[in-house]
């Protein structure tokens, strides 16, 4: 490899110019290393953030990522494969009635997942609420049940892009986690790693995203679909609303109950509208656009394979789930028509009753969480309950309160509501 | 001192808003008591440099590394204070003959001062190439000096701007040395903490300096200006020429003889200029423009307050100068007028002949460095010494070639010369 100096590479993106292939490589390679400091990354960092990079060093700097580790293989497995990344969202649930529905249709699904940090839950952590329920696997275990069961939700191990657990970590306390082309070549460099033949996006944009705006966004999508297009992954992304929360409930055990529902052919509207519209994109993108997943919910199959899956981890599909110690309802405050559902509102609630975490090495409460019992568009009725708050722990219900202050709006009823889409957009 | 977070003050400047005085004072604070960490630090570094701070941020940003440390006081001395600061260039000893005929005039002199990095050489290194000579005072020593002799020049304590030395640290490796408001607020926090009456700025432009053209200079030197004014120091900045290296040497011993012959009444014409022009604005600025300091150089004062300076801090101005153990004769390629002698090849050269350092735990040596024969407008004979490299290693001198290659121009006997000027410009 050849040899670069970290200054130099700085100051080529300082300047406004072009990293080379050659730079980037080595820089990438150099900070795993931790030959490139930590002080030294996070000023590229934040040059790349006001100054941006092409496709090229993109698609470059994704690569080194890939490189900085191991790169998985499913070419081995009897069925195709495909998977879907979710930008995050509030009581976005929808991996897990996902995973097996498109495992029920002949599609196996790799999915290498993380923990929640901040507002959005995690769906490791959502499954840990699963008694018994193991998210580490080895690679064998990982092939075997893709093999047997056809969906695996595990821990991503250390050697799936390391350069990027490393960028991650920095961007965090630096200021420069916003960079779209950071954003994009962490989010592929994962996702290529972990050797899935397709690949469905989520990108989420609203108040409860990362990503406020559709331009925004759509940049975004953009940017990883060119990614996997370069890679010879077949990527498509939905931009999809995040304004309002998903579903009726936030937290870790109340989201696998939802997920249940749905994969009893029940559940919430929204939850089961968008798992099929994800579940479509990637049965198309794994060749298998014969197979309707509804059909696969309506009979039973989406839900053996949820009970399989979670058997194969160890878990317990019938075990009762963990309920919260305490419980505090708040009631709608007139009766009319629920106008507003403010994402971020519910998702920092949740947050501070427990269901996620402030820092990495924090624990999470399974039973933790917030259940709404209206929609937007809903009637309420003053005085009838309106959100139901979860917590291990009494004193956390005043900050979690103080979140969900002025994150809905009730109208007088026979007000008009016209709801947005749910799939803005779809960039293929 | 109100909280702050640092990602917080990292993404108001990222996202070009101004920061606030509590978030300035609270940041380069906790940088400095190591709060803030390195990558944080250097990912603000590089928002200020690409978005830039304006006035009030600049002389708050300047406050607060002042306030990190100790601030000194000299207004209890017999006469008026005032100092000169040079952003660096090539064969630029003129604090050494400056200092003491400033002094000679009757206001004293106290610069704190640096070593060299990189191609330009550093006032302290050049004179403990003066044997026995001492860079280490105590405050005590430093008074005493000042009313005795009128004029030190020694090492800064540790207690000066501590954030400023910390943030310089960081900038040399993180690629944001570049940054106007920080390399204003770097050169006047510790220029403002020393505690001096009036300051002048010799603001270098040219290739072998810092500011390669003269708009980014000038803004360099208004900031200055402006923040020295805030400050009550009375502040004026000179823009200088340093495409061309300043007299005949370029190193730590050969600077001092240079200086003597300066001092004594003779010396290259260039170096004698911009040391008049300096000492006439330092006087000036000190409220003693009364005096010539022509006169001082020309009755032997001058060269009697450096003795005494030199002998304050223990060394003799009287013993040999150290001699370099090897020394290399380049020729004139050609019979004709030297139109062209770049400062940057110059400084450079000096440099790997051991002059200076690469890194600040480097050794210098005392003989090494670079003298010219003849200066742009000379005539220079085919055959004839150019340059005399000097080293205590002869391994050095390939790479020293290697610099000057292409850093100077011999034109045909008779080729017009129209030099420019020395000072370009006075900004005060």
């Amino acid at each position: 490899m050849t040899q670069h100096d970290a200054v130099e590479v700085i100051i080529a993106k300082r300047d406004g110019g072009e990293l080379s292939d050659s730079q980037i490589d080595w820089v990438i390679d150099a900070y795993t290393k931790g030959v490139v400091a930590d002080e030294q990354m996070s000023s590229l960092a934040m040059a790349i953030l006001l100054n941006g990079m092409n496709r090229r060093e993109i698609a470059r700097w994704t690569d080194a990522m890939i490189a900085s580790g191991d790169r998985m293989d499913f070419s081995g497995l009897s069925r195709p494969t495909a998977d879907k990344h979710s930008t995050g969202g509030v009581g976005d649930k929808v991996t897990l009635p996902l995973a097996p529905l498109v495992a029920a249709c002949g599609v196996a699904v790799p999915q290498l997942s993380g923990r929640g940090l901040g507002h959005t839950g995690g769906t490791l952590d959502k499954l840990e609420s699963v008694p018994g329920w193991r998210a580490a696997l080895t690679n064998t275990e990982m092939f075997g049940q893709l093999e047997s069961v056809g969906a695996v939700i595990c821990a991503a191990g250390d050697q799936l892009a390391p350069a990027d657990k490393l960028l991650y970590a920095l961007r965090d306390v630096t200021g420069t986690v916003e960079a779209i082309p950071l954003i994009a070549s962490s989010i592929m460099s994962k996702k290529i790693a972990e050797g899935t033949g397709a690949l469905v996006l989520d990108v989420k944009v609203g108040t409860g995203a990362f990503m406020k705006d559709v331009p925004r966004a759509r940049e975004l999508a953009e940017t990883m679909v060119a990614l996997g297009k370069d890679a010879g992954v077949h990527t498509v992304a939905l931009l999809t609303d995040m304004s309002t929360p998903l579903g009726l409930t936030a937290g870790n055990a109340v989201e696998v109950a939802e997920s249940v529902e749905v994969l009893a052919g029940g559940g919430p509207a929204d939850v089961v509208e968008l798992t099929l519209a994800l579940a479509r994109e990637m049965l198309a993108g794994a060749g298998r656009d014969d197979v309707d997943p509804a059909d696969k919910l309506a009979d039973g199959s989406a839900m053996d394979a949820w009970k399989a899956m979670i058997r194969a981890q160890d878990g317990d599909p019938d075990a009762p789930l963990p309920v919260a110690r305490e419980s505090h309802v708040v009631t709608a405050p007139s009766t009319g028509v629920l106008t507003r559902l403010d994402a971020m509102a519910v998702g920092l609630a949740a947050w501070r009753l427990g269901a996620g975490r402030a820092r990495k090495e924090d624990p999470v409460q399974a039973g933790a969480g917030v259940v709404w019992h209206a929609r937007p568009g809903d009637r309420v009725t003053e005085g009838e309950p309106l959100f139901t708050l979860l917590s291990d722990d009494e004193a956390r219900f005043d900050r979690a309160l103080a979140s969900l202050e002025g994150g809905y709006d009730v109208a007088p009823a026979g007000t008009a509501y016209e709801p947005g889409p749910l799939v803005i957009d779809r960039i293929g």
